[in-house]
């Protein structure tokens, strides 16, 4: 079985249920094809359907961080459905930007970011490897504790 | 009339004028093409020609912030006409960053960034709608209090 | 001989020793490559080898920040080496995304991401000149002062 294929019983495995993507709350849509790149927008992390409020450094840890982060994987998985309509279309994984909303003095969001990568990893295998960069920011969008946007590479 | 042919009609009723992209103060140029990608730099907003100063959630209210955004659409257009020469050849407006200069509690940033989003719909129609990622930072150049740089498709 | 040519021999002049990337401190690679397009990680500035701990407005001045941007450029040319096996594969610097770790007043990020982009100029001519965002960000993984991010185009 190709790598390819096993990307649906791995999404079963880890217990991931695929959502279409929300409705964007302002005047954007959540991603764009261009040729072989799809643009996604940035996800905000959330819990329960609503904004995971909190900043890292000041009352969040970096363990939930990561599952924020995570979380960010799983609704990103659903656009990424929602974008292709068949996961096997994602040849690659190119570009992830992760935002992290930081104190002045936090200094941990790589490890938050990889809850992110580590998740679009264990699903897409090699494909899931991508280039990234992540930064504190000053604030996000609702209060949010994390914001991912990614560029993937299609068939 | 196609949609696309319509584009200079609506930035007269508008009652936008396209100016060229200002001499960058800095050492790199306002656009790269690519094949038929289109990277924008970041525009800062500007009013008389000079930075917008201001910070979000510290001595700038939402509804000021969405003119400035505004303010830098009407620049991003100058910079898209020179860039193309003619704007029906751009395709699509794929991708959007809106960096907003925003205190650790502001939290509308994606209000601020549709004054930049909805005047690009208002111009290109379905063509003006792209991906998006708007956040918060500690600082912009020059102090100003929103910055947005973009990714487009040409024909 | 060709502008390309010269890159070797200008590296050499600049006193510039190519190094390959450092092996990433979390979940990504140090580069992507789809079509024509090569994607770079964020790399963060490092002195002797270490993350160059500091923030731009509050214990670090602009001059240092510079340097700091500067070496980063000497980081980046290492991995564009690896990515390509030959500088002369690259056709053009696209964008580049420079974060400077920022206080809330500082303004001079566009002076700091100079000491990357004049090295690129530098180095590659005007294949080396390209579109870019800078701004202040609150905080940058390991407390590194500079991260800088860039997109190129491969013949």
């Amino acid at each position: 079985m190709s790598d390819a294929s096993c990307i649906y019983e791995r999404i079963a495995a880890a217990g991931i249920k695929l959502n279409p993507p929300g409705k964007p709350v302002a005047a954007y849509v959540p991603f764009v094809e261009s040729g072989k790149l799809l643009f996604l927008s940035g996800h905000i992390a959330k819990q329960a359907g609503q904004p995971w409020v909190g900043q890292l450094g000041r009352d969040m840890d970096t363990a939930t961080g990561v599952g924020a982060a995570r979380a960010i994987a799983v609704d990103v998985l659903g656009t990424l459905q929602a974008a292709t309509g068949d996961l096997n279309r994602i040849a690659r994984i190119l570009k992830v930007l992760c935002l992290v909303n930081s104190s002045a003095e936090y200094r941990e969001h790589h490890i938050v970011a990889n809850g992110f990568s580590e998740t679009l990893e264990e699903i897409f295998g090699d494909a899931g490897k991508h280039a990234r960069s992540a930064f504190g920011v000053a604030q996000i969008p609702s209060g949010a504790c994390v914001e991912v946007e990614l560029i993937a590479e299609l068939r």
